[in-house]
């Protein structure tokens, strides 16, 4: 049973998942068991999906029909391997711009900043698993569209996908205003990925630790903060202008 | 009677115009006639107060109150005079930077590039008394408060601003993808006044056709389009830039 981009009914979730549907989000009913619940929970863990455990209330806002304690939202885009992603953004002869997103929970924010990026040439935007904003219809409406335009990719941390871009050579920058530096003096222009943290929090700490470069924009006023989406867009319009 | 920022009755919104309250718009009940009525209508064209007329049934849906017909809407800051902003900027040494704002219709954005305003210590805002965001809560939330930090002007008509602006030595410049030069090309160092226009429809032909000069961000993506918000960032902190 598929309603738009929501299936439920534990065999349907089952089939979609092992059809090679990308789901976004699974809901399960707390405490439920028997075989077929078995299976696909091991199914679950064996592919790493973003799953929650909830109340039966929270199912039955989800939809009224027969859900059996299971519903799955899937995705709208398929997600690109992050190996593939920067391995076919070396062969494009383009200098790699990556966006890494530290758990940004807000979707209007989500979707300007894949409008922004697919604008500004980034080569792909990685998010985690979980602890983001979902990729669903408002993500789609708030890019204009643009999330069907660039890679996006899934990791299970941010720090996995930090280490595979320091090891292939792309230097991790961080936007953050706890930098000495402003972005004017980082060079963007060598092959760089920018990360942004979260709305109310920044980038978690023990990801800053690992960064190669703080960088930060420099704030004239009282009020010492940027909505997310535009301080991002400053980022990569000031790569845009240094590679220019 | 007043509740928070909502005004009703037809003797209490003259009260409050009269007592010199800052009225952000009034609704008045199409057709309302009476003694009373013709001396708010009078004050409300003498005033130029913001106004519409509405079916009943669009103010039954504001209050459940006895409004009279008669419901506005008080602004949460008081607004500037185009003439003292301009002349307080000069006299404060610093290079005046201001941001004009055509018919932007996103209460969410208005906040946002308030905010950004603020942070890249843009002089003043201005925007027309008809025809864009509301300034309510949502702008003061979205603002992160910023609205009570940076001064905001509202005039007739954008023009009238640009003339007077382009009158004391300040250059205006259209931020409009149909300009040939990127801002990386136009000088934004001398006194100027950044044109954003709506979300929609852009800056209005008619007042593309008075601005000095015309700038544009770059778009190396297939999307056309950035938000409103984040590009109006990107130029303010292309602005910043130049400056520092």
């Amino acid at each position: 049973m598929k309603d738009d981009t929501t299936i439920f009914g534990i065999r349907a979730v089952i089939e979609a998942i092992n059809s090679g549907e990308t789901i976004d989000k699974v809901f399960i009913q707390k405490g439920l068991q028997g075989n077929l619940f078995a299976e696909l929970d091991q199914l679950i863990r064996k592919e790493n999906i973003n799953a929650s455990y909830v109340p039966v209330e929270k199912l039955n806002r989800i939809t009224r029909k027969n859900h059996q304690g299971v519903i799955a939202h899937i995705s709208p885009i398929s997600y690109w391997n992050i190996e593939e992603l920067v391995a076919s953004t070396f062969e494009s002869g383009k200098t790699p711009l990556f966006l890494l997103l530290d758990q940004l929970s807000d979707v209007r924010n989500f979707g300007a900043i894949i409008r922004t990026a697919e604008c500004t040439g980034v080569s792909g935007i990685i998010v985690q698993k979980k602890g983001g904003a979902p990729v669903n219809g408002d993500t789609v409406k708030t890019s204009a569209g643009a999330i069907f335009k660039i890679p996006i990719c899934k990791v299970d941390h941010i720090k996995d996908a930090m280490f595979y871009m320091q090891s292939s050579g792309i230097k991790v920058i961080a936007a953050t205003e706890k930098a000495d530096d402003t972005i004017y003096k980082v060079d963007l222009k060598d092959p760089c990925a920018i990360i942004m943290g979260s709305e109310g929090k920044g980038i978690s700490p023990s990801v800053l630790k690992l960064v190669d470069e703080q960088a930060k924009l420099p704030i004239l006023g009282e009020i010492q903060s940027l909505n997310v989406s535009v301080a991002c867009g400053a980022f990569l319009y000031e790569a845009v202008r240094q590679r220019s």
